[in-house]
């Protein structure tokens, strides 16, 4: 049997360039913390305990890690300081501990998994991610022989042999349990900025005779996070990720560029999408769905052969079914259109249950708010709201009933009724000309004020 | 006199790796199907005739190829014996035979000319179209000695000093008709997956005599597309194709990447265009247009002096003239605007006619549907419609007449005449108080109750 | 005592591949025109006199430049020429004279200031921004040895060793004022275009025993716009710029590709924004803002804690205080929402005041414009306008009032009451069946008529 993984994950960064009142794990990629994503993809590994390093007072990021247990790192004293702070919860674990960053969101469990198999495999001690960097330069060089990681060498003590190697180190860590105690005590700080560094484990595993190994992963999905526009960047990298995965799935984008999803968005094969479309998390889209340009989608459900938008905005609780149309400038929230139902342009359905085949006419506003609670409308199947009309909640229309449109309905409609709310027109010949003067000449007067 | 030309257009590709119910050249760039951007090139040639080459069952495609007609290629045994398939339609035809591709729809039919010419001048019974690759690895490498195509050699059977020539086979070929069903029933499927490579005709040619030429491209034109990824780079391709062609003519656009157009979108000098702006099929725009950010525009005619959006929307039938003003949250359907009308705000204005400076207030709705049909709104000149009206077709508002702010219109307005259809204010002093007291506290009771 | 700067900008180009009615100086970029650019550049030397060189007839550019006086350049003779022709307004100017160009809209203060100083501090007679350029071959090279420029070499006249540098020519020039006039007189025409090239002070400066230098500036300051595609190009450049100095303060924009910025747009740190927001000239942002995705926002003010779109317009003159919410499809003009007011979904709120807390109804219009004149609504603190409601402006809704949903207000609404202003309610049972088969029968009748 597989002794069991820890994982460590160093989330006690300070962030200042972030220049953010809000931590810089907490920061979102595909409308997600960036530490959630961590956490997601290691918890694929199924560890038996995953601790996280805080800071002092980092609440909100000790919230972020719950139910996990954190530890906090007093002063920030370097990577290999961070990892010291979390041994007590570690006290028993001899399987092996991965550490990991909480600015990374772009890990993959996948290359987590390769290193954990390649130390069990090669019984090493120590092992760490590697990346065959484009630009090498910043990073510290795995130096790899016959298959041992000999040593990790800084960019800036590298000789030019060692600063030929591409092959560069991500700082992802997998650690004998039976060992940290061992190496992290034999760390020293005596550097320039007097920290400890978790890269020096490797030397001290192989002084005192362990073997160490590198494994190779993709250079994107080591990228940090230190700055707003690193933020973008990993934002971008996770999107491209995201759309690669939709398009190979059957989905087309028109401009896959401006299509941004979440990370949990799932999409079914014939979906096409325009340019320009926001997912916010919680969507589900099933097949042959067409979602035109210009859409904002949160929380809703579109189900086969819908119809959406342009310029449409489904709110969280939105529930689309089969041939369901939603036109321009229309907004739902919490709100169920059932199967063929329509509502093509310019609308606010807010707290409703829309029945099959209803149509809702262009300007028309469900009325879910009094000031105080949230009201629900309820439409039968086959009914017919005119346009412009509004429907002040709580209030049923029932099956088959038509409701005229500049309509104002404040009481319930019953099944196959006719609802009026509306003022009988009435026009008055040659009163045009008098009303326009008067206009007029009130914008004559109004203008000379100002003038004065 | 010249011969004239044939055209064999290979639909036949499986497509798979679409993941689609949709046939592969069916699906659109640029708004319209990859397959109609290949007829579209090729008709510039004036064939005399155009074959397409379809998978059995392919009805929609054939119907596409229609009034061309088409053969089946029954089992996918390469594109040889594709072009196989249509010998029969050939018979009697002595002029050139070009074979293209229906999943390239950036092929120009420049090349496609230039390629028949060279052949025509140089005698060649086959021709091939090549390019030079910015990677070449993928593709067959065309060996050219002193103005011969002496072979084409696939990338994995090049020898060292042929893995170096850069200039690559596109597969677009042209067959003397004269040879063409010989040329073709010397091809041989000796090969690892059993198949007839048109490929092959080169060396068939030569060995038997003839002269073979290679004639440049650009590698963008002959982009295939085989994954909704390569439809998604076909699309960026052909977009910037358009853009570029439309600022050389003297069109603005702030962020062209963020601009959409269609295949025939024809936009005027001086059109200035903001960002995200997407133009679907059949829009033509005059000189001194300003389309401002956020519009979806399709089927429009939009006269000079215009301003459109931001955020407007304009569906197929809309008739803008000069001076026509469509501001934010306006949707237009077969709708003609005359010179100088005005909709700035929040609208729908559906199977309409709006004379010249007439003002469509904020919130305007024209009541077009009734659940089973369409009818039409004639507004006159000079017509003066109040904010949140709604206008209940068929009706008619004659020149200068008034509709006042939140009115129903059902029955026509005179020209000049003032028409009401709202109910008169009624105002409760005091009365507010006690109206929020009784919400408040049922608001309380349902916040009770849920709490149970 | 320094002696005094004068600034020639040269904005005589004919610009004729721009395709446009607009001269080309006057063309965009980041919401003002490029020479509007270069001067707020220039200005920050803080120069003693600034003198642009336009073509004859040229008005608007001239206008552009006021208060600054400009110089007619006859024909367009080459830049030498152009600078001749300030001569005049340089009269008894003996300080440094730098010669800026009006298409470069992305040049920089600290360039043209480190190049005076340059010319200061070295007692060079002439000065020229150089830049180390990606591709070199287009441009004239800065030949430099022991901290002297030598001279300009133009790329056709240049020899092997002359095309290996890659330091190239910006045109930017600064010349002392006590020996320009000499100088430019000293130009000669004997080229193949018959042109007066400024380049060739250098060489006449150097012949007359006078030092030269070159200073190093960004070759993407020096960014020329001759067509639409540079403009564009430039424009990205510049959006790159301000996104990336945006981020750096400490917001956040999920795709900076789409966010487009006006050079004098203001946020403040811990702004969010969605992707696709377009700001216009005068916006300015607070911090611990969240703008969503889908808005365009233009001569805005808005506080902290304000919630914005998506599919928001703020046109000029909105003034929106602390933890506003304005939700979709709504649109503010001159208008001001005070503390905590909202209107969230599918309004039109022009020239108003709403107070503190106050509610706006989803669908309501502030009706504020009659024709011929426009006119305010003014809301109190603490009111509740319910849905789909028009607001007949002038009016005044006085604080703590209720109007109901679907009224329309035409009178004031004195504190604490409640206004209605709609019909009540009719419903008659069993008739739209009746209603339906009428409606029925009249679309199938009309479509037997099309059928005729």
């Amino acid at each position: 049997m597989k002794s069991p993984i820890a994982v460590v994950v160093l989330a006690a960064g300070a962030g200042t360039r972030m220049k953010s009142a809000l931590p810089k794990v907490l920061h979102s990629v595909a409308g997600r913390p960036m530490l959630a994503h961590v956490l997601a993809a290691v918890a694929r590994l199924k560890p038996a305990k995953i601790v996280g390093v805080i800071s002092p007072g980092a609440e909100a990021v000790a919230k972020a890690f719950a139910p996990h247990p954190t530890a906090v790192q007093k002063k920030a004293q370097g990577t290999g300081d961070a990892v010291k702070a979390v041994l007590p919860e570690l006290r028993g674990h001899s399987g092996p501990v991965l550490v990991v960053y909480g600015d990374s969101p772009l890990i993959t469990a996948a290359s987590l998994q390769r290193l954990v198999e390649a130390c069990r495999k090669g019984k090493a001690s120590v092992g760490v991610l590697g990346f065959t960097a484009r630009d090498p330069s910043p990073y510290g060089r795995l130096v790899v022989k016959d298959g041992t990681l000999e040593r990790i060498v800084e960019s800036k003590d590298a000789n030019a042999e060692e600063k030929a190697i591409a092959f560069s180190n991500s700082g992802v860590t997998c650690i004998a349990g039976t060992e940290i105690a061992a190496f992290l005590g034999a760390l020293r700080n005596d550097n320039v900025k007097s920290e400890f560094y978790l890269t020096d484990v490797v030397g001290i595993a192989r002084a005192a005779g362990h073997h160490a190994i590198a494994v190779a992963g993709e250079e994107a999905e080591f990228m940090g996070v230190n700055s707003r526009a690193e933020l973008a960047m990993a934002e971008r990298a996770m999107q491209q990720r995201l759309r690669s995965e939709a398009m190979a799935a059957g989905v087309t984008m028109l401009d896959p560029d401006t299509v941004w999803l979440s990370a949990d968005t799932r999409l079914g094969s014939d979906v096409t999408i325009g340019p320009n479309v926001r997912f916010g998390p919680g969507v589900t889209v099933a097949s042959n769905v067409c979602i035109n340009a210009f859409c904002d989608i949160e929380g809703a459900r579109i189900a086969s052969g819908a119809i959406i938008g342009p310029f449409a905005r489904l709110r969280p609780g939105s529930d689309v079914a089969e041939d369901v149309h939603i036109g321009n400038f229309v907004e739902l929230k919490a709100t169920r259109m059932r199967r063929g139902a329509k509502a093509n342009h310019l609308a606010y359905l807010g707290d409703s249950d829309i029945g099959a085949a209803s149509n809702i006419g262009a300007g028309t506003i469900f009325v879910n708010y009094d000031g105080y609670g949230k009201h629900r409308t309820v439409i039968g199947d086959d009914v017919f709201v005119g346009s412009n009309s509004a429907l002040v909640a709580p209030v049923k229309v029932g099956k088959g009933a038509n409701v005229t449109a500049g309509s104002v309905i404040t009481d319930d409609v019953p099944p196959g009724a006719l609802a009026f709310g509306r003022a009988r027109q009435e026009t008055k010949k040659g009163r045009a000309g008098p009303l326009r003067a008067k206009l007029q000449a009130r914008a004559a007067a109004a203008k000379a004020r100002k003038g004065k």
